[in-house]
């Protein structure tokens, strides 16, 4: 498993992932799954990957070639949409060619993509890429796609995630709904790879990588976690005792 | 699915459920998941079932049964463990049971289930058991079990429980890692059932279902909404738009 969160707001893009690959529970590596592509005039592209990674790489080897080649689709398409049905292609074409070539199905060779960036002239945008190639794009509505091991890291984007926060505080809400898959899955693991990117810009803003005992992470871990506790406590209670006590009469 | 928590501490044992029932996504049924049995001098169980309803209808009307009969093996029982070998029997015999009858595998018909409760003289014990009969009893490492759609509601239970909470602030940690939960996924709903009980009084502390527009529920909710909003707020923040000045220069 893996997990991984691109996010859209007023400011830009936020993306982050970890880096803990596994076949079974004793064949852990370590994998980056935060890939960019950019020309620094016009385009930015960040792609976060999960699933089966010999289809992801594969796929992310097929990027690499295209951006570099004289002829590359990549540097001539005229906006995001198009980008992601190029990408969409390559993975459904690696998915089919990967399944077709084993005694399996398709679904042991399956991946799920997150696409972001902006080409210079249209606005940033975020895509979910399946892995038969087809995608869907964030609105305002969902600003904010999740892939892997999503479930334990949810509720708090659900909850917290407003579109005009600043990318400080998208960063805080990464990181903490990160740490709630890390502390509950040993699937998804250290180092965190990060990027912000800042509307306008075509460069990446912030980027980099946290381990598990960078201070930042371990000072916002340990703040959320003394956090919940006093929120918990501070919450309106029903007065339990009494009721029993009513019962007892 | 379903969601259900059972949680042992200092005080005594709190158990929750969701009351939703779905045989595909256009199919939704409304049926208890928390059961209790008792009698007022000696034994009190409480029973939480996740997974096909047939199966865990089919275990509660044998526990019924037994219950009610002059030659009861769980009037008998001297320790909750003997409960849960009881109730695990019957589990692994339904699961059985269904699948040979039908053309399908065991899973299909697979359920786990929550058992907790008191036998005067012993400890109060939380257990939970397996499709397969078996089953593991709650620790002080472990002190809670979780069975149905457990992801979304699982870090703030990990984050937040403490052993010597009184129960009012389990019975607010509850309802917070239902609502997580609620919020996340469809096939959890409202009405949630719940239970307390308070070691060595052999009877139901306080019970009772909460609807979605119970006013305490609807108060815990908003106040934890607002809380986690704060929360990040005021979590210790990189200054990113500091460290992308410095990259333009």
């Amino acid at each position: 498993m893996s997990y991984c969160v691109g996010i859209s707001t007023k400011y830009g893009l936020a993306f982050m992932s970890d880096t803990r690959t596994n076949a079974g529970l004793d064949d852990l590596s370590q994998f980056k799954k935060l890939f960019t592509w950019g020309r620094s005039d016009d385009r930015l592209f960040t792609l976060l990957s999960a699933g089966n990674l010999a289809t992801t790489q594969a796929v992310v080897s097929e990027i690499d070639q295209d951006f570099k080649s004289k002829k590359s689709q990549l540097h001539r398409c005229k906006s995001m949409f198009e980008v992601a049905e190029f990408v969409g292609q390559k993975l459904s074409q690696k998915v089919k060619q990967h399944s077709e070539n084993g005694i399996n199905g398709e679904s042991t060779f399956q991946a799920n993509l997150i696409l972001g960036g902006q080409i210079k002239g249209s606005k940033p945008s975020l895509f979910l890429i399946y892995p038969e190639g087809n995608f869907i794009e964030a609105t305002e509505d969902t600003p904010f796609f999740q892939i892997g091991e999503i479930k334990y890291g949810r509720p708090i984007l659900v909850r917290a995630y407003r579109r005009d926060l600043s990318m400080k505080d998208i960063f805080k809400l990464l990181i903490v709904s990160f740490d709630s898959t890390l502390k509950a899955n040993l699937t998804v693991g250290f180092p965190l790879d990060f990027q912000i990117y800042f509307t306008d810009t075509i460069k990446s803003g912030v980027e980099g990588r946290l381990n598990a005992n960078d201070p930042y992470f371990v000072d916002v871990s340990n703040a959320w976690s003394r956090g919940l506790e006093d929120l918990l406590l501070r919450l309106p209670g029903l007065t339990l005792s009494e009721e029993v006590n009513k019962q007892k009469e």
